[in-house]
């Protein structure tokens, strides 16, 4: 019998990563393990130290990444017991932008004692969102300048993309810019620490770094006139594009010794996390919107076709497979509201309850919710808790409730966040298809897709059947597709991802059909959404002013 | 030693009602005894009856009236340890309106055996709102048909009015309504009850009632233009229309018997709750505007003029002391937000902190709260949780919450909703002001100027000192004034309120100056909150909406 062989799809993810260890041949998963980050999300001081971090602050610690990586991929390997030479290649997903100030040698500028007590040499996570002056300032120079790349992302640049947090570090931390030989993706830094190859992948460069594959970066003409002092910037940068899937380089010796692997085990190029699920849920073609749903939600859709569609983030060639545009839309906070509500605005009954039911509170909260019905409780929502980002991209953007009373109920409240959700989901798909990006069919995949009252909600509200996606982990698998991919035929790989995809990535097992009458009320409800979102990001910029508020004091 | 002589304040509130026993020359409290309702607010559905009852519902029972009556009265009179003839007289506020259905011998129709399962034979609370959609249409009628009267009720028919609410009955329980021989006020029954003295109180009948002193009702033209059967709607109220204070009738024999007092113990004509806090508050004079800040807020002003003020819920004269035009305006919720905020809103580790620090989880709120600088959280509220009755008068308005993210704090929230209900009072003074009724100075009583912070922000927002009445129990300290006035200084009372309130009122003790600085970020977040209101009660109608979907469902 031929020996199995096997990729490892290594995931980074907001609160914690793990580690996919799948049979390259059937796509059976062998081993998953998952350990969170000892200092989570930093944003309320950095770890040891009292100073509280100013507001809109959102940190990791790179140290993390590494216990993580180490932990996860040793257990996975032991508990599947899996020779070193089986283990034909690793594959990286990451969240994106997740940003790092570090030395030449590699050394993240927080790990030095000189700097580790100064935020900004930290990693600035995605959902950080401090340099959202710069991110505004840069897109009314280029506006002014008439740079047209700007269209490539919507015409609008976010402040959690490298370029407009490197500015705010420029600005704000001068120190901690001119002491940074490289700022660079996460992504690229723990690759960078594994194979000792320094590069900047595509789909993170593309999506969220202003790159073009043909017209590549942005000129140092308008990097000076954001600010003479920013024209160096790409110095600061790897260098190097590569195409996630593409081989990086071998497992250096120190990290196989680590990981107890052979020195050069094939390293693929990384790929943003959101990106790599769409392969995870086996969608490689044109017109399927795969939508991953979890703390927040990336909407990702290929076409044959380069469109340049206002309010969408990104289209980026080869982005997300080769051959077609990959497009990606986004909601800031999805799950991340959920998670804030239940922290926040549950009452202490309604935790005893669950607790003596076994329930989680939120299977609770779905199942007092799935017992009205559309439009009942009289409450309507607008889901920006953390901005929006498709298609307005503004992060000083605000959550809003409307129609509260005395008997509104906290599970009617939540049913409202869950609905405000979906409506922001239809009216990103409305945004792709008036703008000629056709959606033909929906696959999901991610933590929320548990939720059947959500996804039957979601359904309802866009009128769309919603396939489930059946890999309970498509980040990590996409990753491990796109190590297949890397390794190559002749390693027992693949020469491409269709042919990955159709081998490795299970067949979904789930639907979700819209249901007719519950589709009329939101009709209805969804007019009076994009009338609060038109209104509140248009009209009356009272968020901005709140925003504002909150940041002065 | 001369006999000393009280006076007995019995104030019938939205949850409880109480007795209090004053000594008429000091206008020392003898003793105060209170008594929650067993059967409290009913709007879930009606006592032993599993049916639920419709939207905005709002009854009471008319038992616990007079069980709380007769076990406050009895009780006050034995701890004090006071002779039957050393009380001269009994006073009674009522919340208002408060109506109900009765037999022509004075029995509530809800206390028929072939009735009791009727939810429109019950008592309509004050704030039960099923009756929107006919003070809609009585305010068009009378525009229609250019009623002059309707400036004096700023243009506006509340849905809480008598009125509408019989309207309503008619309309939606034509059995109840023709069976009905009177349809009254909780006031009115209850001294119908003691004395055999059918009357209506001018106060109640002025305000709620769209009586006139010099025009009387509207016509039965108007009745008949709003439904042919209405027409005869005055031949169900209780006839000769009678001014709080004056003498209606003295306790009748049953009654003597049962609260252990003399037969012919003077009743004076009540007053609605409000309208006696006012005096018990001491305010007798034009320009001191009284606010009594509970569940909800009343806002009562008296001048020599009579303006019709747009917006203003009424103005009538003799309404709150003789001599004086009395206006009323109001906030439809607010200690009831407050309070719905902390049964729906507030997590389990707030409260297990409050129980083992021994503070009221709003005393908690309130002390996190107080951390935090005007504008900080960047939250802003519409305090529009039970509509708004004034200036917009449209119980149909509901709440609304902007600034939210993912890091806004129960505390926050709870702050928000408390400068809410501030701003709504700083729209009130200014609608008072701009159409000419001066507000020269504020007098504050209720439950809620116990709350330092609150009173402190209302101070900040208005940019107003705010003077505290001494009295814990105003409103039923005004009844008991009244009570003393109705006995005459003959009898040991006294010929008119001004002297009763100058020696039956504690002196103030507390005032709350407006902070400077805090007044100008409160400045710019009151535009905001005026723009919002003006918005969605103008522009967007989409709170019509989503409360006519409350209601369909």
């Amino acid at each position: 019998m031929e020996m199995k062989r096997y990729t490892l799809g290594l995931d980074f993810g907001t609160e914690s990563a793990r580690s996919l260890l799948v049979d390259v041949q059937t796509g059976e998963v062998a081993e998953a393990v998952s350990m969170a980050y000892a200092d989570g999300v930093i944003d309320s001081h950095l770890p040891g130290i009292a100073t509280p971090l100013p507001p809109d602050f959102a940190l990791q610690n790179p140290q993390d990444w590494l216990t993580t990586l180490e932990f996860t991929v040793r257990n996975a390997l032991q508990k599947a017991n899996i020779q070193p030479e089986q283990l034909i290649g690793i594959g990286i997903d990451f969240t994106a932008s997740t940003i790092l100030p570090a030395r030449a040698d590699g050394t993240p500028l927080c790990q030095a004692q000189r700097w580790r007590g100064h935020p900004d040499a930290w990693p600035k996570l995605w959902k950080h969102h401090a340099a959202q002056p710069q991110a505004d300032r840069m897109i009314r120079v280029a506006e002014e300048r008439r740079e047209s790349w700007l269209k490539h992302y919507g015409g609008k640049i976010s402040s959690e993309w490298l370029p407009a947090k490197a500015l705010a570090m420029l600005e704000d931390a001068p120190e901690i810019y001119n002491e940074s030989a490289i700022i660079l993706e996460g992504a690229d830094w723990v690759a960078w620490q594994l194979t000792g190859v320094l590069a900047h992948n595509a789909c993170g460069a593309g999506y969220k770094g202003l790159w073009h594959k043909r017209e590549g970066f942005p000129s140092r003409e308008y990097l000076a006139a954001l600010n003479p002092l920013f024209a160096d910037l790409y110095e600061k940068l790897p260098g190097q594009v590569l195409p996630p899937g593409e081989r990086l380089g071998g497992l250096n010796e120190e990290w196989a010794r680590r990981l107890g692997l052979l020195e050069g085990t094939v390293i693929s190029v990384p790929i943003i996390d959101a990106h790599s699920a769409t392969l995870g849920a086996g969608v490689t073609r044109a017109g399927i919107l795969f939508m991953i749903m979890g703390t927040s939600t990336c909407h990702m859709l290929m076409s044959e076709q380069e469109v340049f569609v206002r309010g969408i983030s990104g289209v980026v060639e080869d982005g997300i497979a080769r051959g077609l545009y990959g497009y990606e839309a986004g909601q800031a906070a999805v799950g991340d509201i959920f998670g804030w509500f239940v922290e926040h605005c549950v009452p202490s009954e309604y935790m005893k309850e669950a607790e003596a039911r076994n329930l989680s509170i939120h299977d609770l909260l779905s199942e007092k919710a799935s017992a009205s019905l559309p439009g009942q409780s009289g409450l309507l929502a607008l889901d920006w808790w953390n901005g929006n980002r498709t298609p307005l991209v503004d992060a000083d953007l605000s959550g809003l409730f409307i129609g509260c009373t005395l008997t509104s109920k906290p599970e009617e409240m939540y049913r409202a966040l869950i609905e405000s959700t979906a409506f922001g989901t239809r009216w990103i798909i409305e945004t792709f298809e008036i703008q000629g990006v056709p959606v033909n069919s929906i696959v999901a995949g991610g933590g929320l897709v548990k939720n059947n009252l959500l996804m039957q909600i979601y359904a309802d509200i866009t009128g769309r059947e919603f396939t489930v996606s059946a890999s309970p982990q498509v980040s990590a698998l996409g990753a491990a597709l796109l190590a297949s991919v890397a390794a190559g035929s002749e390693n027992g790989g693949y020469s491409n991802l269709q042919r990955a995809a159709a081998c490795m990535v299970p067949k979904p097992v789930q639907t979700f059909q819209p249901n007719t009458q519950n589709k009329k009320t939101y009709d209805l409800l969804y007019n009076e959404y994009l009338r609060l979102g038109r209104y509140f990001s248009e009209d009356n910029h009272i968020m901005k002013t709140l925003a504002g508020l909150r940041k002065l004091s």
